[in-house]
Order: C-alpha cells, then sequence, then structure tokens
C-alpha cells in the first residue's frame, strides 16, 4: 500500500523510541522492522540494511516507497503530513525552544553514548566497562542538568516540556530518561524532567513505545 | 532595538559557523559577541555566559530580547522568521532528505569530536593527543562516507546538497569539512562533498563565515 509505515527498529534503541512516540501520538498505524543491532555482528551492518541507510544507524521509517532518515528530521516530517495533534507549537519563539530542547538531547547526549561509541571505547581502546559507564552518566548529567534549568527557567514549560499538549520536545527527553535510569543515574536531581516522564509515561503513546512493549524485546527482560 | 541580532560565537566553533552561514544567507546584519573557549578556562562556562546558555556551549543568537539556543534550531528559526530565500526546499519529502543530512553532520558527526568531548578524553582518561585526533577522523570518515552515498544516490543532488540553492544541509555540512581538513582528513574520498564546498565557498555568504574571517580570529592564523 502506498501509505504503509514500516519503522526499522531495535527495542532498546533511543532514537527508534523517540519516533515510536511520534508515530503513537499522531495515532498512526506501523509496522515495526526489527534491526538487531547486537545479533550477528549488528544487522545494522548488513548489505540490505545498509542499502536502506548508509550510516548504518536505527532508525529508519518508510513511508510507502521513501526511506526516510536520522530521527528528529523522521518527527518533523510526521508534523508536516500529519499535522495534527502537533508536535510544535505555533510562533516562530516557541518552536525554536522546542526544537533546542529537542536537539539538547538528540546532539549533546544521546550521540555520545550510542552502542557504536561504546563499542569504540571497548574495542579500540580497550576502556573498561565501569569507566563507559561513568562516561554515559557524565554527558546524560551534564545534559540533563541544562535542560532542567532551561525548564525551570521558562513559563511556557507546563505539564510537558512545552505547555500542555506532549511534543517534539518530549519525544526525544523520554527515551533518554529511559537511559539515565538504565545506566543508574539518579533523577532526583532532576525533579522537573522527572515529573514530565511520568506525566508522559501515563499517556498510552508514550507508554506503548516503551522498549519493552515491543515485539523484539526480550520476553524477560 | 528589538530586532537586533547578536551572534555569541567563537570564531573556530562549527555550531557558530553554521548560523553564520545562514545568516548571512538570509542576508542579515548581526554582531559577533566573542565567547573564548579556551581563554581563563572557558568563557562558555562563566556566569554571565551560563545565564544565556546553561548548556555552556556556543552559539547563541539573541534576536531583540529572545534568547536562542542550539545551531540547527536557530537556523530553523532564521528560516521561520525570514523565508526568503529558503534554507529548506518546499516538498515534505524534500524537507525530510536536508533535514536528515543536516541532523547526519550535527547530531552523528559534530558532537563527538568538539572540544568539551576531547577534554574529557585528555583530562579524564589521559589519552593522547594522537589518539584522540585518530578518534575525530574516524567519526569523521563514517560520517562522510554515509554522506557522499547519500548525495550520489540521489537525483536531488546538485550543485549544493539539495538542488541549486544553498541551504540547512549546506550550512552543517561545510563547518564539518573545514574541521575535516583541520585533522587532515583526506577528502579525495569524498569528491562529491568536495565539490560541493567548492560551490559553497564560492558564495559569499560561505566565505564570510569561515573562521579566519571572524574579528575574534587570532591576526597570523
Amino acid at each position: 500500500m502506498a501509505d504503509q509505515l514500516q519503522l526499522y527498529s531495535y527495542w532498546r534503541s533511543s532514537a527508534a523510541f523517540r519516533v515510536r512516540i511520534g508515530l503513537n501520538l499522531k495515532g498512526l498505524v506501523y509496522e515495526t522492522v526489527p534491526v538487531h543491532l547486537l545479533r550477528d555482528g549488528g544487522e545494522q551492518h548488513a548489505d540490505d540494511y545498509r542499502e536502506l541507510n548508509p550510516q548504518e544507524l536505527v532508525p529508519v521509517l518508510k513511508h510507502g516507497e521513501r526511506v526516510l532518515r536520522q530521527s528528529v528530521a523522521i518527527l518533523e516530517y510526521l508534523d508536516e503530513t500529519w499535522p495534527t495533534p502537533p508536535l510544535l507549537p505555533v510562533s516562530g519563539r516557541d518552536r525554536q525552544r522546542v526544537r533546542a530542547l529537542a536537539q539538547a538531547v538528540a546532539c549533546d547526549i544521546h550521540p555520545l553514548n550510542n552502542l557504536r561509541v561504546l563499542q569504540y571505547f571497548d574495542r579500540t581502546w580497550n576502556v573498561p566497562q565501569p569507566e563507559r559507564d561513568e562516561w554515559v552518566r557524565h554527558w546524560i548529567v551534564e545534559g540533563f542538568s541544562a535542560i532542567e534549568a532551561t525548564l525551570n527557567d521558562h513559563p511556557a514549560t507546563g505539564v510537558f516540556c512545552e505547555g500542555d499538549i506532549p511534543g517534539l520536545a518530549d519525544c526525544c527527553l523520554i527515551p533518554q530518561v529511559y537511559n539515565a535510569r538504565r545506566f543508574a543515574v539518579d533523577m532526583r536531581q532532576f525533579p522537573t524532567i522527572a515529573r514530565i516522564e511520568r506525566a508522559c509515561l501515563a499517556l498510552p503513546a508514550f507508554d506503548a513505545a516503551r522498549p519493552e512493549m515491543q515485539p523484539d524485546a526480550p520476553p524477560a527482560n
């Protein structure tokens, strides 16, 4: 079907998690195509996947024959293609704020901590696991400290990052909080982020996007 | 003045370079406020700058009283506020492609190689300079290989990343090529990227945004 949506996803991928939230918020039905990032040296490096995405990263969203890459660019596409409910506010000033919050996660926290980076430390520099974990926590705490200050400092912060409708910033923030908890970051340092997380996870769109809810999640996780 | 533009910038910052290109492409006059990333332990960590940006990163663009953070979000703001000439194409499909190319740089290359990361390696892990430089080159080559394939693979690639008008993807790509050359990456591996770089630097908007042209660049660089 021309308008069929297929998400190439890995249950624990933070970037795929973002897109799952966006698809759910828009009420779009999609098929999950699992790409196992660890099996057989990583299915994202296989020839057929590299054809879909030369970056060898998940997610990819196929919309009919269109191959869409990069999670935040995919979320912008979803918002432009299916404008209701919106992922971005109306005014230029507010849109800038939301995009900046999203990018504070998507550019300045997550890329430093993803699988390929941790594999580099392990394989090329032989950095021991505890130091790799400390690295992960360092950038989450750095980034969340700034985001917490930004949220606390602004009257536009509401139930969610921007007002009372979940949007682009929440799509990026909540998967990062999942990673933070996975690496035992003490979220009590970030009460506003933790409050927004609770509000988000109470919504079916976020709950259904959680890693544990994915078809490729291991059963006993 | 209400509409005055002030760019908090460091001459060699890749993210500030992106915004300078965007401002120049839009024909906007702005004042450069230098933030020296190395002097006095880094002016981006000073109290007054942290108030502007809790992330302690450049750039920040002030538009009147508005404080705008995150380079790609700033470029989107410029495009929404001053739509001509456009930084993004018209159709949803094309906009997605351009944003994905921009984010392939802004999310997956540059954050791994910026100053604070290299300082972490030096100060926390004592990684020697040659290995740090090798790390920088590794992620540039990974990222550029994928971008080169994406550009070669698509009929929308023109004189610039998308057609014959420079846009958001070029704003991100050209500063990254500058970094690549600085770290002695052999750009002959990436002929399409190198060709687009030549086309861009022939334009005054890109030329005037180059690090060496900035008021805070050291004289004999």
